[in-house]
């Protein structure tokens, strides 16, 4: 079942650059993980802004709700979830 | 090059049934041609709405707006074109 | 798995009453039926507007727009779709 | 009679984590409390949001407003409550 | 139990004169039987604008409802109801 | 001469109680002040929400700029105001 | 007593020309007779807009709602009035 | 050539009472010596809120961006410039 | 001195076919007209959108109201103007 | 390829001077850089705001992004990316 998810990072402007680091590398490697294991679709840059828009692929809406809230940057982040389902023009297999 | 692309349809309220379905069934043919082609990568549905989120693939901004300006119901969509790029966390080639 | 959904209608100032009328009973027929099988959770009228706050209990998202989309007054209102899960301080059984 | 109330949670970034803690801990027994009493009808979680989707059964709109303002976490919540009222298709007997 | 509406009227462009005034003056004999009942207690109009912001007095919500639905310029207005409680600093009794 | 004034209060997160404690103190008391004098005819608090809305009744624009400017919250104040007049459907002879 | 009005026309695009014209030319009329009088002080036209900046001069909100409500394109605008009173960095005496 | 401007005072909650009362003292002179010379046609206080309406009338884009840039308050305020033009019924040879 | 236009066209969904391309064809022989003089520097198509960013290089604000009202679709389009001058960074002498 | 920027500049109020303009005079000899390799076709200052319009001319969205994220005002900016195509009646080559 697959969701559409923008998510804008807003970082505090005084947190200590090692802070933040460390927070966007487990952020990073939490993705990954996600990703690799197929929950996570698809995840894009928006081009100039520190957001993504993201296609999350999970098997009920408290799944994706596990998923996001447990992101290290959720308290920093402004996230919007779109429900999804198979557009009746699609050709591909996967988006459905 | 990718492209996010969100299209609300808005469809007059008395435009008859057949102008409408003529056109839809256009517009059907016109997107499974580019899906196929690889240059309209992706297209959902979102739930409840008469709305799709889309992801191009294209050459050029001005390939994407000559596809966009060529669909069938171009004249009775609202359209908002966000440019994408690959994220730092992305592990999927494609998503380039 | 359940979703939030506000719906608003707004029909067309020159529709004929009767024809108003007809789809305003179908519409009825139809949401009595959808509450009756347990998929169309809960119905609530906003004080003054011509709109509802509603829930639904449904397997999948696309099972949720199918229903949506089959309402007789679907072409005349704008639906908002929130996914929900359960809270972490819900006592209540049924709103898993 | 019935309200719907979304509320939206926003404790400033510098709270240390015990009194973020503390109040969050006070704020379930309280909304338990409401929960069990009949007052709080329904709670749900909005997807990806700090946030929750609320059903009241009161018998004023005073005794809403002391509900809400007597809420550990309300100096941090945005609150929007909206009056609601049978619907008219409604089956449920409950839903008054 | 005190609620403030505001009221926005939109007439058709192309509703003839008669029909708009023969509208106008049930919505004025309605009014006034409310307000000359207690159910209506203020009516404003804002200055330039066609619209008004009107306090009600009503046992509940559903009571509101019929007297708003029941306007009959009801299917002309957008209608915006926030529920009122006392304020902590009134003086004035009948503002309960 | 009649005024809608619509005020949200925002105190910052860090004002010590006690100092918050003091203004509200002196709001009230300012509030109530204008009350009686017949300057402030009518505040009603919003559910569930920090703010209120109220009427003035006073003899130009600049004395309703000053008696506003001169609330104790008024720098932690949004304000909005809106100039009212006479409704013609009005029977009450003080909503003038 | 000084009100800043901003007002936007927006003509049915289906109205014919010389009815259009019929009316701006009264319009015209009735501006310039309220501009000698002295109550509308000031009229801008905003660059690229059919859209026009006004400062009114009247002795109480009722009076300004008279006037305004009688422009003859008043049922084709979009009205927003704002209350003014003399600025303390104010210079000029007829800006009270 | 005029210009209208809207300027929205935002004041840092902490800034210390002197810091401020010192910054405003150097803007009242600086406003009255621009309106002394005729650059700064209009200044009004918009009732309840600190801020202003004000009419320039300046030679060129760039010199108004050079007024306004200058003002000891600029740091903190909002502004929206809006090109005015002369209304084709204005009576008033100075709102050219 | 330049200043910044986005025009949104919106043409009436009736609007027959013949009179729509006349319209268009006199609108591009106009803005290629002052696109020559140099009054009109540049002119993009937003993608995917019936929309345009162009910079218009004028005298006075009065040069630019005639120049944009005189445009053959002005009656159907939406115009949001922005005045600009030179940036202190541009090292673009014709960006002035 | 031609992309519309939009940024403006949130420098936080407790910033030192001297932290500031450093990065100002970093932005500013960065700036020049790109403008000077024709990757900033165009840079306008907005007048009255801390804001620009920029037209950016790059060979892929990804390219654009490794520009405007690499601003040393990035941390401190709001940026909105619109891509342009050249628009039909232009007469400019270089607007391509």
């Amino acid at each position: 079942m697959l969701f559409h998810v923008r998510m804008d990072v807003k970082l505090p402007a005084n947190m200590p650059a090692d802070v933040a680091n460390e927070i966007k590398a487990r952020e990073k490697t939490y993705s990954q993980q996600l990703q690799c294991s197929g929950k996570w679709r698809h995840i894009w840059r928006l081009v100039g802004e520190y957001a993504n828009y993201s296609i999350f692929d999970v098997g009920s809406n408290a799944e994706l709700h596990d998923l996001l809230s447990a992101l290290p940057l959720f308290p920093y982040m402004e996230i919007e979830v779109t429900p999804l389902c198979r557009h009746p023009s699609s050709v591909r297999d996967g988006d459905a």
